[in-house]
């Protein structure tokens, strides 16, 4: 009996640095994360493949599936939609890798919905604990400064809040780490390793 | 404000290998656990110094810390009493340092009544991934030992479920790496980092 991967979903306010992590993650050599990939309607650009780079649908294709409910999240964006399958996820769930989605805040609240077994993980820009240290030493800076850093900072902490996990991006490398480590951690929760035994131990005796 | 250090118990049944995992760790150069020292009524032996090997008290001292429910468990073996103080593990918690014991079932057991936040780890046996593969295979040994294997895996299956992790023992250093994984992600967990940011935002405004 195989077990069953894991959606680890990453996100974050914009120009966190999602996609730089993303990359850095999917460049590691020994990475276990099948990346999932994207539908659009939008045309392939040159080099483009279709089932490698997204899954390339027309718009009546893309509309049936957002009526049958087969997308765990979808957005429009300058005319055209995206969004990941879920079939897609699911069968490669099932063949036991981890799935891996980068996204934005918007389409992982869509995905905790749909996937609330789900991984999520909130990446957080590391001004959190600049902000912190400013705090702390406050009286060189303006007062308006630190009530914007101060609103900014409350808004980014109540995202976190649909999250199970928040990773600092302080350096790309550490944030990695994190995230593997994370996985690694979830694949040895008790209730996971507990239910597979005893699966195991019930289906054959 | 520092964050709070994790109590993490490694436990698992007799024989898996606690000890030398948690040696494996503590050899590592860059381990950041401090490790739990146990209190004892026996007489130090020769080398063993106070306070670093054990906390060595008399038989009525001992007394008096159960009474007043100082020990986070403890036990009687051969006439000596063996336990873990409290007030070491808080006041090393309160610096912000992960504690780490490794310890018998039983004990804890009674860790997790006194101190139910602490990150209860199992270390299982490889056996039973082993007893899997024997199942599958099954034919080629006698019923009677695997009917016994799996009453052994059915005894450690029903101990795991007073934990929050199962780490397999297959390789020492595998094993330590997942550990390490677990409190690198409990660190990460959003109830604790949004918690210390909210506690952040509330005392200084």
């Amino acid at each position: 009996m195989k077990e069953r991967g894991l959606l680890i979903v990453l996100s974050g306010p914009s120009g966190v640095g999602k996609g730089t992590v993303r990359k850095a993650i999917f460049s590691q050599p020994d990475t276990k994360f099948q990346y999932s990939i994207s539908m659009t309607t939008r045309k392939p650009r040159e080099g483009e493949v279709d089932g490698v780079d997204y899954f390339f649908k027309s718009k009546e294709e893309f509309e049936e599936l957002i009526q049958n409910d087969k997308l765990l999240e979808w957005a429009e964006y300058v005319g055209n939609y995206y969004g990941t399958p879920i079939d897609y996820v699911e069968s490669t769930l099932q063949e036991g890798k981890d799935v891996f989605l980068e996204i934005e805040v918007q389409g992982a609240l869509q995905v905790r919905k749909a996937f609330p077994e789900g991984l999520f993980i909130f990446l957080a820009p590391p001004s959190l604990k600049e902000l912190k240290n400013r705090i702390v030493t406050r009286g060189t800076e303006t007062d308006d400064l630190i009530l914007n850093r101060m609103k900014v900072a409350k808004e980014e902490i109540e995202m976190m809040d649909a999250y199970d996990y928040v990773v600092e991006n302080d350096q790309v490398e550490l944030a990695c780490d994190r995230i593997n480590a994370i996985v690694t951690a979830e694949h040895c929760r008790r209730d996971r390793v507990a239910r597979r035994y005893k699966q195991m131990l019930e289906v054959d005796f």
